[in-house]
């Protein structure tokens, strides 16, 4: 080794040692006949110490380094007379005796430091600088540490991590694939996985029990601030279970990596079927931080003559507790956030419940003071309390006072990254009605079981059929998702046709995993978790981008690289494909 | 769960408790009014027993059961009469109170036992019943256990996993990449990594210090027994290193993969020059299970009016020991051997050190006994040994007499798969000379670095130029090379310079790994490891295929499910490309 120890080891316990340490000059200050550089690498900041008038060279030589210059030193621990007691190394330098250059350094365009200076583009521009910084190599660290957990674990109880392939055969369901033109058989395309589904439901079959992966998957769809086209998945499934099982094992897993990674002991996961969640949260994925539950109203205010409410399927409301202080603008605010095309609202409706007990609505022609009364009784609202509502279709409403709920968290302060709260979503529907294609699409996938008590209704109520799937949402971001599969046959094609596939596009596109199920496919099921949102709900980010150690822009090209790029004619002509552009 | 235990598990200290197992029909027999089932998870296999006379109609719904039915059985642990001591499990039976078919299988195509009757294509063309056979599966059983090894041992040296992208950009060097069209930016495409070279030096100049990943690779050509276009590295890089470091650190790794999967403790790995291995051995991956090394006879033979020997660059032997009794037809299968077109000899001298001490040769005409015994004193050959000497330009003979060395190895026995014997090759050269394209070739790759004290040598004499480059080679296979890289950025450039790069092309290649060392880029160096190889290895497996679950075949399909597969000309356009085939 270059170096006897690192830049985050040596205390008062070394004193007197003879040392060499390596690392990149964090920052030097002169004072008086001596000279002080921080040196650092991923382990810590030591001290040296150089003297003019013990070695003239030498400290002219460390005046000469600047920020982010690599070096070899070598000196002797000794005591510093002020310690800096926030660093572990704080409580002593190292006086050196030899110096070394081992590669020089341009000026960085942005500081490396906790807090730096330099912007975003800036930042994902020189990646390789930005991950010198500790919060940014610290994510790549806590990703390492979860990824281990994870696989610790899993292998603790008996799952196997199998290896699938990554140049697949592509499948109509789904996102779009990207394709890699084969060209050992010209003229066709390999996809790359978008999960591994099939392969580890062979795996199923054949018999390994309990499989797990941590993998690499390929969507290849538009980016936004949390898509990425390559995304990694934590992907498991298990024989001779039921539900219950796969949520005992996966709470488990959640629970420890809390326990491992953050010291944290998560409370046993609540479960909360998916037509509550859309009820009480407008959402499939609700953040669980805060209550703030929706209630219902279409019982109470119904039938007043206000229009808006009369024509509305559904009317639903907020309580903002503690906000009936907030100002006309405040409220105009709100109602701005609501109508924004994003979200798409006409309106807000609200109730004061004044300090002084008194009730004051924004409806108040149509709603004298009993009404009101029955309103806060409904949210048994107290003095201070602001109730928001409104009113439309079903689905829309609730997606609407969803937004507006985790808008009033955030203004609330209900949302601390440092908060954690998790949740299973069970009982999803299967299908669900696309208007675009004019057809049901499984909602979780075509390999998800419905629930055997409402296979009857495929045929008559096809969107009531709910499905053996199951999601987990920590703090309003869904995590992980899973079914229990089909293992038979004749439901699997049965589920085609209700998809709209012929059944010999069925067995063209799926033939190899209906024919693998009538060679003895064991009951099973499983769950995949998104790895990369489950690191940035780890490190406390908003974004995945800050555990991806390289991450694409929004246009696909590497943050860093100018990829993708050109490829020469005669490589194309190998491919038999050429460009159209 | 849907048992309460698996196959393998119950012994006689279950005796009168009440089980449920769930698994696979292994086989059945009738004897007399009693019913036997073997029934197999992954775990073990269990006897499940029925009695006529206890209960009919559960005897017979057994009776009825085809091999590989999925079954679920419930029942009390007995203790067996006839017991098998062989099987963990061998001394219990279940006596059956209910039976369930979980799911009814069809006949499997072969025999889903240890030794099967399926032949190969018939194996891979229902992979996941072969997966199901536990030789099979226990390779993949064996994969995982090294892959979560090596992951321990390193984690534990303080290297991070770091995941490198997938989708990157295409670079010019080294075999054929596989291409991805992009969507978004239309007419480019991205490339499929070969290795993650060129991600792990930027994390080494991001100061990560160590790191690894077990990754999939990615070579578009065309397949060979033992070519995957898709395989897995063990890749690693550290910083602030010498060559020793590197070697020590993953002789450490092998070492302790060999102690905890195969309970074997390896011996220090020696080490040789890659110049020595080219001439004891005629390889740079010497099988050192047994010895057998080359001895140069130029000196003793030539000047003899043997013109093979006269007109030749290099005469080399090989002493077969014992092999003196080889009859004419034998001697004439290993002439006939080295004349196979793959190896290309022209011909086969040997001389038999006779039992009663004579020595004869198959070219006396040139030799006499004084001679003979200067070859046999050469050799220190005993009676009863065979000399096998060829002769030819010195690249070709010792290729070609490597493969007889081989050969010689196969037919004595001394290549046991349960023996193991590793090695370093060491300063392998920096460049090859290419032919085809008539410049030279990094050997290893362009960021390679030269020993220092042969730098010099690049202008004058490229060839003779050796690298700190380095491969772990294990009974006869390489199953890792790696080298001290080049950090700066000086050098790099002239390196390119000296493969034929411009300096425009060069910049526009690799300018973000060149640009990167300009901002303060530790000395650092690494290996990667090829996985497949290494797990085939501790497998004892010839070929990698049997170490993947879903290996592809030589047409790059997959062994199991037709891919790859057509896409539809929408896709293509909006791929903005066009097939031509």
């Amino acid at each position: 080794m270059l170096r006897t120890t690192t830049c985050g080891a040596l205390t008062l316990k070394n004193l007197g040692e003879n040392v060499i340490l390596c690392g990149w000059v964090q920052k030097s200050r002169d004072l008086g006949g001596m000279t002080f550089i921080d040196i650092r690498d991923r382990y810590g900041i030591t001290q040296l110490v150089f003297n003019m008038d013990d070695n003239r060279e030498l400290c002219e030589a460390a005046r000469n380094l600047g920020r982010e210059f690599v070096i070899k030193a070598s000196g002797q621990v000794v005591e510093r007379s002020n310690k800096n007691l926030k660093m572990p190394t704080g409580e002593v330098e190292i006086k050196i005796t030899a110096l070394e250059v081992l590669n020089a350094a341009k000026l960085p365009p942005f500081l490396i430091d906790d807090e730096t200076d330099g912007g975003d583009d800036l930042r994902m521009k020189y990646r390789y600088l930005d991950l010198r910084r500790n919060p940014v190599r610290n994510n790549m660290i806590i990703r390492h540490k979860i990824a281990q957990a994870v696989r610790r674990y899993l292998d603790g109880l008996d799952f196997i991590e199998v290896e699938t392939p990554v140049l697949i055969k592509s499948t109509p369901e789904g996102a779009r694939d990207f394709v890699v033109p084969s060209r050992m058989n010209a003229g066709e395309f390999y996809a790359l996985p978008q999960s591994p589904q099939t392969f580890k439901q062979l795996l199923m079959v054949s018999g390994f029990d309990r499989y797990f992966q941590i993998v690499k998957c390929f969507r290849d769809e538009d980016l936004r601030a949390d898509r990425q086209p390559e995304f990694t998945q934590i992907d498991c499934e298990m024989s001779f279970i039921e539900q219950e099982d796969i949520l005992n094992t996966f709470e488990g897993l959640i629970r420890t990596l809390f326990k491992e990674i953050k010291g944290i002991d998560l409370p046993e996961v609540p479960r909360m079927q998916y037509a509550d969640a859309m009820r009480l949260y407008g959402s499939d994925k609700p953040d669980t931080r805060f209550e703030m539950q929706f209630v219902e109203l279409n019982s109470l205010v119904k039938g007043k003559d206000f229009p808006v409410f009369d024509n509305a399927e559904l009317i639903i409301g907020i309580n903002a507790k503690g906000c009936a202080s907030y100002t006309r603008k405040q409220v105009d605010e709100l109602t701005d956030f609501i109508k924004r095309p994003q979200i798409g609202a006409t309106g807000l409706i609200y109730m004061r419940h004044n300090e002084d007990g008194s009730l004051k609505s924004s409806v108040d022609k149509f709603y004298d003071e009993e009404a009101l009364k029955g309103w806060s009784a409904a949210f048994d609202t107290q003095p201070g309390d602001l109730l928001l509502i409104m009113a439309g279709s079903t689905d829309k409403v609730r997606k609407q006072l969803s937004e507006l709920r985790l808008e009033m968290g955030n203004r609330l302060g209900l949302r601390d990254k440092n908060t954690f709260s998790a949740l299973w979503v069970l009982d999803f529907p299967l299908l669900e009605w696309d208007e675009e294609t004019e057809r049901y699409h499984a909602m979780h996938h075509p390999f998800t079981s419905p629930k055997p008590e409402d296979i009857a209704l495929l045929d008559t109520k096809p969107g009531e059929v709910r499905a053996n799937a199951y999601d987990m949402v920590i703090n309003g971001t869904e995590v992980g998702g899973g079914s229990i599969r089909i293992h038979d046959r004749a439901l699997q094609a049965l589920m085609f046709k209700h998809l709209g596939f012929s059944a010999e596009e069925a067995q063209k596109q799926f033939g190899f995993l209906m024919d693998a199920f009538e060679f003895g496919a064991p009951p099973h099921g499983g769950i995949a978790f998104g790895f990369d949102r489950l690191c940035s709900i780890f490190a406390g980010l908003d974004s995945i981008r800050d555990v991806i150690a390289f991450p694409k822009n929004n246009s696909g090209r590497d943050v860093m690289i100018d990829s993708p790029s050109t490829i020469d004619s005669k490589q194309l002509d190998e491919l038999k494909i050429k460009s159209t552009f």
